[in-house]
């Protein structure tokens, strides 16, 4: 059933599996979250519980498992929809197929026991498990890298660290960025353990083992034989549903790393404006900002994927609605629950599209320091100087005075008064500027008195720990990162 | 480009566009809201302007628009992409491909004073509009009206009314359904009016004419020209955007059109219960409800709405996010609004669904019957006959007792302990009962005090005003859904 | 029931209610969405019941009206909540307690015939139209008449237009707040028309006027009665509850006007970033920014807005959600609705707190300026120069050259290749320069052709309809304000 | 500042915190999520920093310990929010405030080194940690206990499973409620485990202790030792926050259990309807159901936690939201961070109800059998006996019938055709009744084929698994309960 992709209705149907970037991605997801590996995974449990048949009964052959494969790589989805049209029940229409595609002898084992969701539910769960082993996590890695590598590089790029989008005191660029490192490195670990954790089910109708209690005398070894061909345990408990909180949870840490990737991309976004221009997006050399401005050069990267994040953020309240199912189960999570993979491709091309931002990232040094500066001249925080507010304050707190917030206060008043810069503002101040003199001399920061003021030329100094932080950082994810995988 | 509708991602553009009924939903929808419409309503848009440029220049003739036309006509989605492999900019890529294809002399034209979302906005008010028009107010307008056959048809037949999943007191299956009419009807009329609100701009990058003010002595009125084209009108304030808040209007008034169909989902459901059998979904004779248990019927059109519901009314969140943008705007509403379309999407679907729903639905007069009566033999309040308790209180206060609920909820109480019917401890409370059935033949309900009796055998006919006001309402809107449209 | 507000749980109950602005806000808010509020409002509206029965019965005199005002007074909160610690059930609860208040020979009537939600549903009607219209829209009007203020005043003061957080092309800091100007004062006529149409109901345990029509002979008109004491009109149909949707939209239009007032704060935090600072909010002399940095001033009012925003926008999932009621009702939208009192405070402080921001709003015209006009020199688009590569485009496209737009994007290249401004790269084009000075000159923007670079030198003329279009819409809405109410 | 509590806006502080029950709930949420709590834990964080700031200067002494805790138990909410008036900010109030209680040597340790943040987001952890441990999980292990009980006392109770609200096969009711005590015993390992792990900082306006540098040598050391006073370790990284997940994730497992429990509260609801009858809340004597129907017994306080979850799961949006912040922060997830509290609290007053339905549920075992013997009659699933039609498939593909499934759905459909029993029907078809016989002898279900009737006699014991299960699982989390505290 071909179809042109631009008579799509989803965007990441059409639009969003065009591109060569984004077509990779696309063709990543395909084999795990695509109505056909759905279908293929149905056939693969369905497989798998004739194969746990036969090995309860002591009956199963390399020939027949052979045989079952090759029925297996028969079944097409055109075929199972079209047995469906007739059936309008979509489980049992692939069960007709693939009973006429396994050898005549295996075919009363063929779903024997099982109820659609003991396949449907167990598929899901094989599914994202390999969705997340083989196509999340190593974007993810993939990003976590990128960052370390810029992370290290910058360790000392001097910044002006802002709170309020207001000038405050200096950091590292590698230090801003190693922010993104830390949170993002530790839901990768979450998004791991969480991957395992995914559970299938061969327990009927509503849980209790009703029809593979007639069928077998140990319908739980049943249960794990079924399951252990995909590499899955069982549900603790199950209704007709596995218990909805082990895929939940990872839903929701997707959706934790996905709201990581957003701030980073506020932030870029951010850091790109015309006045601010510290960072800058890769440009093609025939790419168009605007149809209209030719000059322009727009964060327009960073900006999709805070738009992702915008499309599909609020898709959590689906899925802790569909935590609710009435008694046994009730279908109304049937349909919601297929919008999981619409999700997971949303989630996906976000983080791939900041992986092409982090990595083509530029970075405008200059700017850096000019803004982190400016605060001592004409820009900043209106209080030219104002950046060196906090360590005055410090100072003359460590010398013994208690109201040192207040009297630093008022000087930054007096300077913002008089136009004058904080340091102008200071020196009118003797008594407080002594005894910050002597503090920063008894710190090592400057030799004499005298000198004080050279401590407030070099702003960047005034960094903290930013750049053994950075570096630790970056270190410790990109060991983190190697264990974790290829 | 071709591709298996089964390698796409989005249920809609698979699962939800095979069956013979969802395909058609899904053909009906490719005109307005597929990419390759997307493309077709910006190439229209760009028509729209050039022909607008060449009638203030009063240089716009019969020729001229046929020339264009015959252009538009020629614009391949596929070609746009390709151009946009290389200007990574959709709209400058559209331009650049119809300028090839517009007499040379207008190719200068293309374009000209717009910014992209002058376009983009435009052509997106445009499609919603089309879409609403043609696509959804005729679903919705099948459904009320399957809905007021409904009413009409089960206007008398008694059903008991239930608050909290308890027997309260009788009503018609007329006059529940009528809650529907009613409301979805409201929301037919509200969609109507917001749908014919939407407006498109001219008004450049900034929204202030920045552009056309250089080229026309009144952009205004060359804004008003293009998108008369359109059948649209300008938004009254724009920046780069057109004003959020039209568009945004209409699809919470989706949402809340959504929001009553799941309401009748769930009640549907409901009443399908194995315990209440009052109604039942059409089944097909090769129908299988369960892959293991042969005999079930399941309301699962009813559980698909509800969770179609779930999917896709969590997303409003994204619209209000989408209200904000930054100064003039910036681009993170540009991914999260191409999924307006699966959001619209999913809501035709589910009114479709609905309406097969509504169209099939088996009445059990026998159950209705039966459960209605339940209340006053074994089954119901936990009271038998307890659906008496209200006129009975009603009655007793009519005579003038302050504490008439008290005395009567006293008597339910005795009944539960004693294990007997309500009428029956009312026996033993000679006074009350004395007070009760005077007050029923004052009030012509039966013409002796001894015959009080006969008036608790037929409970349904303490049934209010449910069959005038089913009657009224579904009148009204038959009436007003011919007035709406075809 | 006196406690510390210190013990409270929400911040609207202590921190949002203490100083003193909030205070007034608060105080505002008691009489409509307290509890003392909702019991007073089901006292009122158990009076009018028992009004209503005597008008029908043509049984109203003065004294008797007097002597149910009376009665009503005499509620008292804490009585009502002791009965109910007996009863576990709020309106039967009141309804004791009130029929001890009224003369004996009325309290028959108390609450006859109606169900608690005939009591409940209407007075929370009458509550909500009531707050809307004392509280909200008042509010509403003030924040709209400051904007008003804010763009008259600063219509012609040059800005830059900023789109993706780029410099763009000019405008005027009057044309950017006409914006918020135009969309709130939509959304306020839409509030004012919502809250007119909320409705009330006395139709019974599940809407059937069941109880009432033994009780009169014309039941409709018994409840039209009851709800004009009340300023009321009848739900079209209903359950056991008010159709949902009277409410709905009224909600559902404040949190548009949520979204207008979070997009400006948004802008305003943003045109106060210290790289930025066009605006300022005002600060108090004795005002502290940070505990640790004394020079800080942060935008902190505007950001206290948008966290509002966050904290409540995603509520309307639960007004959704509360659309849903099962059969004649189910119970679960009682606790749920009870927090619409905490959405609407913080909707109203979001309000007051803008108003506060916008009517203190300072204004730096020499940064407006230096922004803009930053853009030809060092800082900007990363083009210098680069803001007028829209009109030169615009300008040559004119001249009949249809690949304009390409052609000034090379210069714009160029000039960045080169570190040159843009207007110096033009002048390396002599063809091009020659037919855009001639352009400029028959359009009269300039008088010769070796003026051009005159036109380049100020550019916060090329502003458009800027100017008009923010006096236009200021003035617009002023008048409607005044039309609106006091 | 008193105030009546029926003057407060949300009904937490009014409605939810009056009744007794209620009361407990709320005075164990006072001392850690009301205002006072708030103050109170920034008190104890800065007083644990002056203890820290002594401690590495190893000036440290009992006496000063001493002194501070004293000094901590001055502080007043209201005198804080006296000099909050002046300042505007609450750190720097609280931190003038305190100065002044403790001794005079000390006060210039006050504060020093710390941003607000320092204090807010460390006190804010402490409170959530100890809310978590003290107040949240033994609410939730008291229902979790609660639930074994149940599941013990009712694992041999017959009961008809449900799947589409659709008689399915039989299970006990204690299989179906072990359901919730498996995914609840997760979730409060989970809750446990995330509790534990929430963090501080000391690490300064942007998370690079510049400050702390200049006053220490190790100010990592300094961080450690301060979060040590309160039991808590170190973010990995801050900017002026913590890191955001550490909490998100805590509350977003409070949102999977609250899930958890409203998907029980909505089993309860449907289990009480009166068609269906088997479950009853508890009721007091003088308990009303309804105002207007005396008889009425709702299972109102299932619909009332229900309604909680409304209330109250959508704002996980907000959690989400606030995952970003700008650079190294902006403060627009201030107050939306406050609410926060009233999350909680709902979250408590929805395990307490709970507890209560539970502690409380009435089983009628009458019904219970009736319902799933009613599947062999009248009632059910449209096919009476048609809860056969599973085992006799079963037993059928048992005997090597590949269409076994299509066979016995034959036999459905003609009993229903025919309006006669399924074993009737099944009874007409000797050739698959004789294989099916022959199983169930070869089964030992039954001893002569002769009897396969008397098996189906008994529909509850094709039960499966279903009283191990349940009993496992009660008995696994009692033990797990104990281990996890008091």
């Amino acid at each position: 059933m071909l179809r042109s992709i631009f008579r799509n209705i989803s965007p990441i149907d059409h639009r969003y599996s065009i591109s060569e970037e984004e077509r990779t991605v696309f063709d990543s997801l395909t084999p795990w979250i695509s109505e056909e590996a759905s279908i293929a995974a149905c056939v693969k449990a369905e497989i798998a519980l004739v194969t746990a048949h036969l090995s309860v009964r002591n009956a199963l052959t390399p020939g027949r498992r052979k045989a079952l494969a090759e029925a297996a790589a028969l079944v097409e989805p055109a075929e199972v929809y079209a047995e469906e049209e007739k059936t309008r029940h979509n489980i049992r229409a692939l069960v007709n197929v693939l009973k006429k595609k396994v050898p005549p002898d295996l075919a009363p084992l063929v779903h024997l026991g099982a109820t659609s969701v003991d396949i449907l539910d167990t598929g899901l769960s094989y599914r994202i498990r390999g969705f997340t082993g083989e196509v999340v996590l190593p974007l993810l890695r993939n990003l976590e890298l990128l960052l370390c590598d810029f992370v290290e590089k910058e360790a000392e790029t001097p910044q002006i660290g802002r709170t309020h989008g207001q000038h405050a005191v200096p950091i590292t660029l590698g230090f801003a960025m190693a922010e993104y490192v830390s949170r993002l490195g530790k839901s990768i670990l979450e998004i791991k353990r969480l991957a395992a954790g995914l559970r299938g089910k061969l327990s009927g109708a509503v849980g209790a083992y009703n029809a593979t209690a007639m069928i077998v005398p140990d319908p739980e070894e049943l249960e794990r034989r079924y399951l252990a061909e995909l590499g899955l345990e069982a549900s603790e408990h199950s209704t007709q549903l596995v218990e909805p909180e082990y895929l939940l949870r990872l839903l929701l840490e997707f959706n934790v790393a996905f709201g990581i990737i957003a701030n980073l991309a506020d932030d870029l976004r951010n850091l790109q404006r015309s006045e601010i221009g510290e960072l800058r997006e890769g440009f093609a050399a025939d790419q168009v900002g605007s149809s209209t401005m030719p000059q322009k050069r727009n964060p327009w990267n960073s900006e999709h994927v805070k738009s992702l994040w915008k499309a599909f953020m609020p898709r959590v309240t689906t899925f802790f609605m569909d935590q609710i199912s009435e008694h046994q189960r009730d279908l109304t999570n049937s349909a919601s629950q297929r919008f999981i993979a619409d999700y997971a491709a949303g989630f996906c091309l976000a983080i791939s599209r900041m992986s092409s931002v982090v990595g083509g990232l530029g970075v405008d040094r200059e700017r850096l320091l000019a803004n982190l500066r400016g605060g001592t001249t004409e820009q900043g925080t209106g209080v030219p100087g104002g950046i060196f507010a906090e360590p005055a304050y410090i100072l003359l707190a460590e010398t013994g005075v208690s109201d040192a917030h207040e009297a630093i206060r008022r000087i930054t008043l007096k300077a913002e008064r008089e136009g004058i810069d904080f340091t102008a503002a200071l020196a009118g101040e003797p008594e407080t500027l002594s005894r910050i003199s002597g503090k920063l001399v008894e710190l090592g920061l400057v030799s004499r008195p005298e000198d004080a003021f050279s401590f407030f030329e070099q702003p960047e100094l005034y960094r903290g720990l930013s750049v053994r932080k950075a570096k630790t950082i970056a270190a410790k994810y990109r060991e983190l990162m190697k264990q974790e995988g290829v």
